[in-house]
């Protein structure tokens, strides 16, 4: 178990935290493992952008490279940067939103292989090669989200550079589901058919069209490579399937106060909630300035000792209130803990509860709560 | 100005930045002065809890403290500790969640005034002034919220504590308004009452009752110290009437990818937007992993040589995609920088098409973008 060292203090950053984020990465290796055999022969690789949608990739990736995963997806140049000065001197780190303008040269420095996405990007990319002898790069084509990649016209002017003998060494070619956790939505095939014959066109590279939904979709998306992030970190791929992967995190608040409350008294911001009934209320400090998002207000629940509780009126910044009336006293008191995330309320449930994504569940989290990692790295 | 040195490398974090907030710290400062003046001859402290609302504590404490702020609110024991380390050794910072159980004699050690909230935290102090003479603390009465804060009973109970020759120095008396940003709630009159009264009982003791909102609700809710974070940060605090505080964050998305698409085409995740015409389309480095919220997908816009452009389907992890179809080809270009927040979209107008308030956009923000400053301290 390692926790985050805050500033040097007399005391231990974990007992005076209000929040705590834990961080299963035995959890998070063993959901990748179950990935990498499924999809056999090809290979897995992890996506750790957005600070491993907020858990951390240092400690994510460590974890999964000492596992055997050598290929690392993150979005930006900065995040590729750090990934490489910290960790990893020996896996491969892709930047999938390539070089911005006049930042090429910094994917040679720090051995970073960019996602080239538009003709711009491959011309800047040409100039840099002239310099630098067979750099690798991935090339993305989009075959329906008309986000990043090149068109179909574009790439077919593009023949003549993916040619073996060309300067620039295409280390991949990679495409992106749009509606992937809906199996039956018609553009996955249309996605798929179009992938397949630009990677005939691409004189045999490796090529990648599934992320963590699209592996679920059939053994035909699956190509050479596959690309998992949200399913790493216990998102439910298939969400009208069971979830085949296991929770990660787990975040607990600090209660602060314990309250007796009278019938008739208002809970919170803008009195949105009225006590129905006599009881007791507990103060935790988390908010939304932890990520807990604020339309978790009135909705979403907390556990202690195996109980559910609900939440009561508005999550402010700092701090949520609970309706403890049901609790033993001996638990519900300061300096206890209250579940927020676990195995019994999982991110994609409280994904419900906001009215958001799983996604965006994780990537809100971890800004200002301690983190504690469970499974070391080179245990795993 | 000044910006936040990622990793040294061959060129300039800024230049290679995707999203990039800016904050103008004279802004910030300005906003300040406003309210002082204000509010004066009361006092006016500063609420830098979450990092300064997700802007950067330690840099606009600098600034404020540059300008003649005093007195600085945080939330948890770890922003206070982080704030008194690299800043502020001759300004009051205040814990406004108090000691954890076993954690006041890190408030001695790092000489932060703890909020006392209830009889437990009442009594950890007790324990600690015991060993260290005449410690200050603030003591938190409950007036309406039920979030934080004694109870009237427990604050009769606890009149002897109060009087000035007592072991604790207690620094002032504060509560918390509910319903603030509605002058006519009939809540804030009930507050106030209540808290005017608790403070004729605690032996003349500096009270503090109102913070951004609060101070707009007219002078008898000012008492000796108010207690402004929104408001520094240019939320308007009476949402009903123009906003008298000036916009402090502005920011910008680097535009990867321009596109163009045919009616008819479908764009983003779940292909929830379908092409009604021809057009073409910017792909920006700006999304919920930055904290644009997900919930702005298919609303909100960003704006481009002085024009206003819509989002088009779901903002997804690490992208947002804009219509730019009548934008100048010159000016929507890869490497172009959309505005998504600033004096034309402020974070209360980002707030309304999110379906939140302004304080969760700004704490949402920053956790990846590059942060630039403008306003340096010294000059405040």
């Amino acid at each position: 178990m390692i926790g985050e060292r805050g500033p040097s203090t007399a005391s231990d950053p974990a007992d005076r935290a209000g929040a705590t984020l834990e961080v299963d990465l035995e959890g998070v290796v063993a959901n990748w493992r179950l990935l990498a055999a499924r999809v056999a022969p090809a290979d897995c690789a992890a996506v750790v952008k957005a600070d491993a949608y907020g858990l951390g990739a240092q400690q994510v990736s460590a974890a999964l490279a000492a596992a055997g995963c050598k290929l690392f997806f993150v979005a930006t140049l900065d995040e590729g940067i750090a990934l490489r000065k910290r960790l990893l001197t020996t896996c491969e780190i892709v930047v999938l939103n390539g070089p911005v303008p006049g930042s090429a040269q910094e994917f040679v420095f720090h051995q970073l292989v960019p996602v080239l996405n538009e003709p711009g990007q491959i011309a800047d990319w040409a100039e840099i090669r002239r310099r630098h002898d067979r750099l690798p790069a991935m090339l993305h084509v989009d075959t329906g989200m008309a986000r990043l990649g090149l068109t179909a016209r574009e790439f077919a002017r593009l023949t003549d550079e993916l040619l073996p003998e060309s300067a620039t060494r295409w280390r991949g070619l990679i495409s992106h589901l749009a509606c992937a956790d809906q199996p039956r939505h018609p553009l996955n095939d249309l996605q798929l058919a179009r992938f397949a014959s630009m990677r005939r066109h691409s004189g045999g590279l490796p090529a990648s069209l599934a992320a963590s939904s699209g592996i679920f979709l059939g053994r035909e998306f699956h190509f050479d490579f596959v690309r998992p992030g949200a399913a790493l970190y216990g998102i439910n791929p298939q969400p009208r399937n069971p979830n085949p992967l296991c929770q990660v995190v787990r975040l607990k608040g600090r209660i602060l106060q314990i309250r007796e409350v009278e019938r008739g008294e208002s809970v919170g911001y803008g009195a949105t909630h009225v006590m129905e009934h006599s009881g007791r209320l507990a103060t935790v400090a988390v908010g939304y300035a932890d990520g807990w998002l604020r339309s978790l207000s009135h909705r979403g629940s907390g556990r202690l000792g195996g109980n559910r509780f609900p939440i009561l009126g508005r999550v402010s910044m700092d701090l949520v209130v609970f309706d403890v009336s049901a609790a033993d006293p001996s638990l519900a008191r300061p300096g206890a803990f209250i579940e927020l995330l676990g195995d019994h309320y999982g991110v994609d449930a409280a994904a419900a509860d906001a009215c958001t994504i799983g996604y965006e569940i994780l990537t809100a989290l971890g800004r200002r709560c301690h983190r504690v990692y469970r499974g070391v790295p080179n245990q795993c």
